[in-house]
């Protein structure tokens, strides 16, 4: 890939994802660069078929496997007609989600375990992978309040219950311990402003102009 | 699984298949069986929601991944939510299609190789495995001609190329040939009621009452 830098946000419920996403992509474009800010599951035309799929219905209308599966023809579709051609012209790729997401609800959340997934990400990601990770964290009980708090009828997630969020945040934690290099874990209790304080200074850090 | 058994017809365009499988279980039901007569992609609720996503839109919509991650999405929910509840209840399942055409079409004939497929099968079917597979053999030309005399909307396979076709024959014979218990090639370019025979003889054979 040329020049193009791929940069995922992570984490649970209520974390403010949306929100630094937007706010680190501005942040970015005022420097200069070419950004393209995307989603999963979704940001491609198929790929968010796909999530029509996926985040309406009853919850358990699929089952762990499928879901997982469903979401990884949504990011292969993503990968091949979103992210792949930006990153290789140059463009800065910023995606609310990504691969950890699948491996942290559906590996850890709804326990299928790490090597299924992995056996997915193999098919359809192979050794590509983001440069920045960042993990927004937060307790899980403060997550699913502030997730609450906003209704946008795409809550299946949010219903769950609390042991399936602290399974998560364990997930996502113990991802970030794995690849260390790959994963920050920021601090999301914070003030919105406090938080994209921190993201960018690990953007400083990481990505020296 | 109790007393049921799944039987799976497979085979490129034109060699017959749904016209097999419907006497296959009308036979069956004749001899007192319990039949469930079924296909993919799809076959349960949410399968053939994912089939809408497969068979409508323009050729190449999917790249081979993602559509070998569609299809094997829409197998997990057929076995869950149909054919492992009919065979625990002891029904006999008939499937227009399984996983053996993934194989060809995207593996084979999309050129993915088997190594891809073989992981998505692993996570998704596991040790599972039909009783019985019926691979309707027929060369490419006359099944690509029988399949342009009827026209259905759900054409994207029969305009490909006639390599294509060849690559999915080889396929086919080559998965009958890795797996010859569980599979037999029955030539299809005889007559309807020439093929049914040879199928009930296979059954016969295979099942005696």
């Amino acid at each position: 890939m040329a020049s193009g830098r791929f940069i995922t946000f992570e984490g649970g419920e209520g974390a403010g994802k949306s929100t630094q996403v937007k706010l680190l992509a501005q942040a970015l474009a005022e420097r200069g660069r070419d950004v393209v800010l995307t989603r999963e599951p979704g940001g491609s035309t198929g790929a968010e078929e796909i999530r029509k799929l996926l985040v309406s219905g009853e919850p358990g209308r699929w089952d762990g496997v499928t879901e997982a599966l469903l979401h990884y023809a949504a990011r292969r579709d993503h990968l091949t007609r979103t992210v792949w051609p930006a990153l290789s012209s140059g463009s800065w790729v910023v995606s609310d989600r990504f691969a950890d997401s699948t491996m942290a609800y559906q590996g850890y959340g709804h326990a299928l375990g790490r090597e299924p997934i992995e056996r997915l990400h193999a098919v359809t990601v192979g050794e590509f992978a983001p440069d920045l990770t960042l993990i927004l964290d937060l307790p899980p009980k403060a997550g699913v309040a502030r997730a609450n708090a906003r209704r946008d009828g795409e809550d299946r997630y949010e219903r769950m219950d609390v042991t399936f969020h602290e399974r998560l945040r364990d997930g996502f934690l113990d991802i970030a311990a794995r690849e260390p290099n790959r994963c920050v874990v920021i601090d999301a209790s914070g003030s919105v402003e406090a938080v994209h304080a921190a993201i960018m200074a690990e953007i400083a850090a990481r990505f020296p102009a």
